[in-house]
């Protein structure tokens, strides 16, 4: 089966059209045609009945998930790092995060990590990623040649840091400048599914004279855009002292044509956005990348996404390996839930008006996990005809309790319980690119 | 190797004498004698030159994990029903944990659902439980059965509900006391290692002349009692207004002797304990079973643990399965770290003073998980010569990233990312009662 050949899954099919609510279809089909979905089926159609059906009843089929905020690099030290004896989170930079992306110089190295992590990522629910990567161009490369030869879509990024770097990570404003046109020539259009972002790291690591060169770059070669918001109030403070005639953080991209005016933005994190700033991430071109468990693992504070969604805001959610600590969307969907209830009752006990007992269902949850951050990419992440076929069958027999169980509460099991082990096969774009090995 | 024989294993041991810090013995071994700890070694002394060694070169070895909250009749629906699409988590009772809680008046039932139970729980790192059974004597029998066969340690309680419970789960007050008299007859000398511990549900499903019976029968046959303690604030409300005459929750049990005054007590949660209500819980002999998962899940609010540690109490981990959404302690030390800073950055953000940036390091959440509930059982959950030998062997090559990694950096990423798949082998009171059947 490819994506040009007409084809069908069978299962227990699942998705969130809308942010409200599932949609259920038990033990029917999903069809595949030219990489898209062509309709849901109780029986197949005439035209379809002699197309090959992947026959996974009982098996639930659920759309892949998009991890919107994701370090490559970091992948080697998940779960490390985030329980320091006395709480300095900065040694985080210093004892993990640098040391690791300056082995990145050396392509070996790059390609032995980089291949570990797509590995894992095939075996997980993700099926599209937005990828910071290092500031070694080589290596960038090397990670999008290996994303499009795993057939998993992300956007990927050759990071940009000219200040506040560790020594041996630290590029010129001319050296970023030239390394980043020179990677964007050499793949803007070299792939159909791994494509280049632009990932000016954050304020505190981009000079202006670098955010003036990117924001030129990213016209030229009309590519959007990826970078960290408003993560920790330090972070903020750092930015507010680099930038003085700023109001809020937001407009120090704001003002290169980075927050959505000119190419798309992806905004990672946004736990402490100001009322301004999340006026401006409600912006049709934002996104913004909610990563539960890396907020909660490093600020205890939890972003009031909901708040952002009932202003208009496009949300989709984020591992941000390795400041959270997996891959694994199921267990970062589950945690988007607690971080809401978390919100919540900080808003009770706090006397914040108008967000009382207002949490993410487990419906919302998907969502942002699935059509959410899908949107980023078009039609992709729910069966709506006409979506990209990506779709992830998952085997949740390792829960079966010896009831019967609705589909609902199987997804809601998954959700809170599941991980690569569930994953039975994966599609991309209608192409399977992970099939299980047992049964 | 059993419990008589003297041996040792051989690994890389990791354990927490102190609530400050873990102590480490790298490719060393550990010696039981009489089921207890016998030393820790560089080299096996002369007297110890020709027992058997189990050699575990390269994997950890931990002491047993002590889940000090586990309600054992919801295992089968684990992970669900705590998302309701308009929230309201009451009906988590009506849906879930009563509906199932009744089927173990059918001992056919129960045998089948336990036995699913006990079996995952061998595979944990779990060597010891507190357990809520269900108000069926003869059900709570059975599993107390298959607990001492499958060779763990556990105190286990036939619940007690006589108002305020479903149609099929209300005793009367007659029946409760009879039934719980007749178990703690039938049980309180049968095993070494399984052992009845009373258990009023809370406040609400017990009458007072349930909880005056109960008392009386607790000091008859000299067991502890455990039973749920400010978990959210519609409970302490509703406690508040069936018991008028109290200041606080907390004077609802001690006025039957159950906060530590005359057996010991166990508590389930402390959420929202008030200052005076604090003061109770550091009575020495009165033990708090932190469930931050379950809590999380639940009202969206951590237990302040380290304020009340730093004021003297006794704090054990629970997983609170199904409150909790899981059996793996290893997440729940990971989500106890979480919780600590969920609860300092509430402090921060709303100016509460003395508590800042006080969160848990990792081996105080490990501390909490081994050595803090282990005190319940005595000397246990420790390495320490003389401690019961209880050990759980991890194998963390699934986290092999290609670089070398310290041992405290491969238990934070064992506790990070780990699950049963890591459990080797596991011994309790000297017996290994778990050994994985690859290798």
């Amino acid at each position: 089966m490819n994506s040009r050949t007409p084809f069908a899954l069978k299962g227990d099919i699942v998705h969130t059209p809308s942010f409200a609510e599932f949609t259920y279809y038990e033990d029917a089909y999903l069809v595949c045609q030219d990489a898209r979905v062509a309709g849901i089926y109780r029986e197949l159609p005439g035209r379809y009945r002699d197309i090959p059906v992947a026959d996974h009843t009982g098996s639930l089929i659920i759309p892949g998930m998009c991890d919107m905020h994701l370090h490559a690099p970091q992948y080697p030290f998940r779960g490390l790092g985030q329980n320091i004896e006395k709480p300095d989170w900065d040694s985080w930079f210093d004892q993990y995060a640098f040391p690791e992306e300056k082995r990145y110089e050396d392509l070996d190295y790059a390609g032995r990590a980089y291949a570990r992590l797509v590995g894992d990522l095939l075996q997980s629910t993700t099926t599209r990623a937005c990828i910071f990567a290092t500031i070694h161009r080589p290596a960038t490369e090397h990670l999008m040649e290996l994303l499009h030869a795993a057939g998993l879509c992300a956007y990927v990024g050759k990071v940009n840091m000219d200040r506040n770097s560790a020594p041996g990570l630290l590029e010129t404003t001319e050296e970023t400048l030239a390394e980043t046109r020179l990677w964007l020539a050499r793949t803007a259009g070299k792939y159909s599914d791994v494509k280049p972002i632009l990932t000016p790291r954050y304020t505190p690591s981009c000079t202006n004279g670098a955010m003036e060169g990117l924001s030129s770059l990213m016209d030229e070669f009309r590519v959007p855009v990826q970078t960290h918001l408003s993560e920790g109030p330090d972070e903020i403070a750092w930015v507010r002292e680099l930038m003085p005639d700023i109001r809020f953080y937001g407009q120090a991209y704001d003002r290169y044509g980075m927050m959505g005016t000119r190419q798309p933005a992806l905004m990672a994190h946004c736990v402490f956005s100001t009322p301004e700033e999340t006026e401006m991430l409600c912006r049709p071109n934002v996104m913004i990348a909610h990563c539960p468990d890396a907020n909660l693992n490093y600020s205890g504070t939890a972003a009031p996404v909901l708040r952002y969604i009932r202003k208009g805001a496009r949300v989709g959610l984020g591992s941000d390996v390795s400041g959270g600590r997996t891959l694994n969307l199921l267990r970062i969907v589950s945690e988007a839930i607690t971080a809401s209830k978390i919100h919540w009752a900080y808003c009770e006990r706090t006397g914040v008006p108008g967000e009382k007992r207002d949490v993410l269902t487990l419906a919302n949850a998907f969502y942002l996990a699935t059509k959410g951050g899908g949107a980023f990419w078009g039609d992709t992440g729910s069966f709506e005809t006409g979506y990209a076929f990506d779709a992830v069958v998952l085997d949740d027999t390792r829960f079966s309790d010896g009831n019967p169980r609705s589909v609902y509460e199987r997804i809601e099991r998954v959700i809170s319980l599941g991980d690569e082990r569930e994953t039975k096969e994966k599609y991309v774009n209608g192409s399977c690119v992970y099939r299980r090995k047992s049964g």
